[in-house]
């Protein structure tokens, strides 16, 4: 069983992933907890790359070439061999952040990022959740860490909007695999929630 | 104008692209000479992640997307620009060596090349000039030479001659670019003949 973890900048996936990732565990599965970008070593490496210098020096192209080569080897040395060997893979943020962040924040490039997709990865998680939240909510809460803010600001409050209803319409598309949470609680209002989830799915 | 060089390894492709760029220059052309893999700063970067460490750390199909990646930007931050610009590009290999190398060497690879070719890299060199030679005499200048030697025992004379077949398979397969000529020659009259190719092309 592979599962993903999908939502706007703050709204709690990392969170619920660990929070998965310990009850199921406390429930006798083997889970294997990993990330995008990133999530082997080949991958965090091209994953420095890519946010090494000057936010100019790859273009909105080569920038998606190389998180797909990322997520090419994430998939092939990690992912796989978990499921493989009769884990559950929990992956905090996979395809669908490339379809939104690329697709949408950086040109109309969704019909590029689906090829290569389809081309290059062509396996997508058995289930997403997508943790939705008022963008308002996850500024406030990133005031209180830091770090995230300064995404937020550069963001603005009016692309974060767009990244919110961006992420129910990938809902829409893929009504099979997604499951919607109300983010907007309490941590362990919503861990209960997503474990509740993993209960119905079967996990 | 745009024009690539090719050919097995040590039949002269360097050598060449260089005496053709003083040709055209000592004309008044002004020339871009360039190579792949690398040619810009950001694909020599990922270049460079690619041969780093051990040769089994990327599959064939994560080298591929690492390739096209560092291509797209060759192209967008060194091969274009000097083409708007009127300047000649003369490039030391290009995308027919990624067809040869990766298509053939690892896994039957070239469909996937020619379609991520198709989706991300899209533009062919107007004039493709394959330096075609008997891998034996490649082997006995490369001993003259050392480094080139590692590779030919590497890949075996075998290899060696599949690949010269498939250079000449791909001249046939896009015969309004492609133009072989004989590298079993001195450098003087390879070059004598580079450059009435060039003049009968109207560089
Ligand atoms: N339900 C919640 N209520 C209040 N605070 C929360 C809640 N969930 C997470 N947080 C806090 O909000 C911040 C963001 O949470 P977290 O890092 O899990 O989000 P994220 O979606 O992974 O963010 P990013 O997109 O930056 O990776 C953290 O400081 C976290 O402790
Ligand atoms: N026509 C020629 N006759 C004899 N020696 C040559 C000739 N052309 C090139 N050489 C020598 O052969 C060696 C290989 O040439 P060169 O580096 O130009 O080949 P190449 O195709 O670029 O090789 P590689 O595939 O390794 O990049 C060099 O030492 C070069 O000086
Ligand atoms: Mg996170
Ligand atoms: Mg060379």
């Amino acid at each position: 069983m592979f599962i993903s973890f999908e939502g706007i900048d703050g709204s709690g996936k990392s969170t619920q992933a660990r929070r998965l990732a310990e009850h199921l565990r406390a429930l006798g599965r083997e889970v294997v907890l990993t990330r995008e970008p990133g999530g082997s070593p080949g991958a965090e490496e091209i994953r420095a790359l890519v946010l090494r210098g000057d936010p100019d020096r790859w273009s909105a192209e080569t920038e998606i070439l190389l998180f797909t080569a990322a997520r090419r080897d994430h998939l092939e040395r990690t992912i796989l061999p978990a499921l493989a060997a009769g884990k559950v893979v929990i992956c905090d943020r996979f395809a669908d952040s490339t379809r939104m962040y690329q697709g949408l924040s950086r040109g109309d490039l969704r019909g590029i990022v689906d090829q290569l997709h389809a081309l290059m990865i062509g396996r997508e998680p058995d289930l997403t959740i997508l943790i939705d939240m008022d963008p308002a909510l996850g500024l406030a809460r990133a005031k209180g860490r830091g770090g995230v803010e300064e995404r937020f600001e550069d963001f603005g409050a009016g692309l974060q909007e767009q990244m919110r209803a961006g992420f129910l319409a990938l809902a829409g598309e893929f009504p099979d695999r997604f499951r919607v949470i109300d983010g907007g609680r309490a941590v362990d209002e919503v861990a209960q929630d997503v474990a509740e989830l993993a209960a119905r799915e079967r996990l």
